[in-house]
């Protein structure tokens, strides 16, 4: 095998991802279907280069393999006059299950390989100090729930990914810290392998801000904003940092923490072991405690997001206390993500998680200490853009990434 | 034409960046003659995949352009006993000139496309306030006696770029903002186009901090480091971003601003129209001044770089006031790194410019600061590597992206 290195200008020769030739045109042909939902077979001749018998061949195999399906007559634009028989994907061909652990709830969702959501669910429940292995138990029944209500639809589920909030090592199949459950060097691979209910595709895991901005990019305003950075504030802060649609990771897959950054030197201990970081700050009880919400109380008494919806509630009227803390919570942000534009540069921020609700107090004084942290250096910041998922979006993320390594990779799934 | 996404989990079908297979293929042929400095044709054929034959034929070609030249026998390794003729890369076929403006000096050198450094020269002069044409000019005639070294080498200069200390719109071709020079939207491409000796490739240029990363990859420690972030230090700090063998340059060409994070709210004013930036707490001057040394008096008075002699001087003496100015930048530095860390993950952190001759002193103290303000949500912190290129790193990163720019593809030397 040949082992280029990529050029500095351009990517150069990629890593081989396809086992074979065939494997690889059948994941270009999925992806145009999917791409434009409803396509003829000539269209799809014409934007893969093949010749319309390859095409017929490899459509062949993924109708076989239940992925796409044929039917109805498409007339394509109107330069293209002459109609023909459409080709789709097969909603119910292969769908993703996705799952998300995070400090105060559960959530599973399912979306089909049209990315429709086909079904989703919520539990409030606070993991602080939970062991794993219970907090999994809990996790493996809302999968069955689901997975139930996905057959009851029709769907057949390929895999799912679970959104986690801490720094995974993927490599080892560790969780290695998540500061906010005080959870250190959970061997979580194993743990939601033997926990969950068995799928066609192994169970895979990402860090629920990577997976947000994902579902941000699939299900939200993504798509249109180019380069962007997502802000998932919950009790913890992430950010996860899409750059030419792939999330960028770094070197360990620990880019993107963001809640980590300390904006207050010598201030508040973090569970992170500095002091003074945006979190303590900016994150969801820091914002409780400084509205005189008692965060803990209203969360065990409500349905997760139940203490931001009183938070939300004080704000409408006018409660001075809350807008302070709102306010004060939106400059530290602002003052990070001056940073995040000094260094990467993006399109575009999006405000996502409890940033979501809380914006039309929080955004005012996060966009004055942005710019006042960013100088004069550029023309115009990026605009920051709120997220319509808010908390949803990670589980969205989770299952859309199922859809997406089928559509990468169909063969994954023709080898029974 | 096929219009792929890259998929979220590789790259997927990248650009098509050679006009046609052959030159695709001729880079693919000079690429491993570089890599393996001598190599033969039965090893080409096998590294590349292609047939003997193709090797020839593409070889032939390589050799008539003079940048490839057979001759001498080769032992390939112990396990391959057989002989073959050597081909390798022509040093004199085509060199790059590497040029660099910076705010307090000027820079030119020489780089054959085996990267070995052929010519280097240095001038100090501050160009605070200067017209861009007359500092130009000067750099013109820095270019010209570089190509009279070269080509009494017997070396062919294919090509320059030119490092620039500022924010570059290279779409435009304008250099949008140079605080430190007090240059605001030069159109730097007409300038140089015209103000420079002609070549046969059109003349580049790139932000210096870009460059001076690119240069550690390929002249220094760089390409043991994995990702790294490498910090240049001069007058302005930046910072150039190495992820996979590529800078890391943002959706404007704008990243790695690292000198205009603020850490000191509120603190000095500095030129990017922010307050409390990085750069007026560690940038050259802050610390001659904080140091007691008057910058531009010794500037004036000595080469470039003499003005930090002349504080290594002092520190290597144990004065106090030059110990603490430095200890402080550091600390500063380190702060801000720890936000790096957060944000990028990278394996490793290069101190370059004139962080490198301050290392002894300035170490620890950035050491301390990056430990502080990352917690311990890491097993281990990358490792801050000393530059051995200091200053030097950006001109030698500008010489060789010509040569890169002509081992990539070259069929950019095959058209005359």
């Amino acid at each position: 095998m040949m082992a280029i290195k990529a050029g500095e200008q351009g990517w150069g020769v990629g890593p081989v991802r396809h086992g074979t030739m065939r494997d690889r045109n059948l994941a270009l042909v999925l992806d145009q279907i999917v791409r434009h939902q409803r396509i003829t077979r000539a269209r799809l001749a014409e934007m893969t280069g093949f010749t319309k018998t390859t095409v017929s061949n490899l459509l062949a195999v993924l109708v076989d393999a239940g992925l796409v399906r044929e039917g109805g007559i498409l007339y394509e634009g109107e330069r293209r006059g002459r109609p023909g028989t459409a080709v789709s994907v097969h909603g119910a061909g292969a769908a993703g299950l996705g799952l998300e652990i995070n400090v105060d709830y559960l959530a599973a969702c399912v979306v089909d390989l049209a990315r429709r959501v086909r079904y989703r669910h919520v539990v409030a429940a606070d993991h602080r100090g939970r062991p794993p292995e219970a907090v999994v138990e809990s996790l493996a029944r809302l999968a069955e729930e689901a997975l139930g209500s996905a057959s009851h639809q029709g769907l057949s589920v390929a895999g799912a990914t679970v959104a986690l909030p801490g720094l995974l090592d993927r490599e080892r199949g560790f969780l290695r810290r998540a500061p906010n459950l005080g959870w250190s060097d959970v061997p979580v691979q194993k743990l939601l392998q033997e926990g969950l209910p068995e799928l066609r595709l192994a169970v895979e895991y990402d860090n629920e801000a990577n997976l947000a901005a994902l579902g941000e990019l699939w299900f939200g305003a993504g798509a249109q904003l180019g380069d962007f950075v997502h802000v998932s504030g919950e009790i913890g802060i992430g950010a996860g940092i899409v750059v030419g649609g792939n999330v960028f990771r770094g070197a360990h897959g620990f880019a993107g923490e963001l809640g980590h950054i300390v904006v207050e030197p010598g201030g508040a201990r973090c569970g992170c072991g500095a002091r003074g970081c945006l979190e303590q700050m900016a994150g969801q009880e820091a914002i409780l405690r400084a509205a005189g919400l008692d965060a803990v109380a209203v969360t065990s008494a409500a349905s997760a997001g139940g203490s931001i919806a009183a938070l939300v509630d004080r704000l409408a009227k006018g409660d001075d206390r809350a807008r302070s803390a709102v306010r004060r919570a939106g400059k530290a942000l602002g003052a990070t993500l001056a940073a995040v534009v000094n260094l990467f540069d993006p399109d575009a921020i999006v405000l996502g998680g409890i940033f979501s609700p809380l914006a039309p107090w929080a955004k005012p004084s996060i966009e004055k200490a942005l710019a006042k942290g960013a100088g004069t250096l550029r023309d115009v910041l990026p605009p920051l853009v709120v997220s319509e998922l808010a908390g949803g979006a990670a589980v969205l993320g989770a299952a859309g990434s199922v859809a997406s390594r089928v559509t990468a990779d169909p063969a994954l799934l023709l080898e029974e």
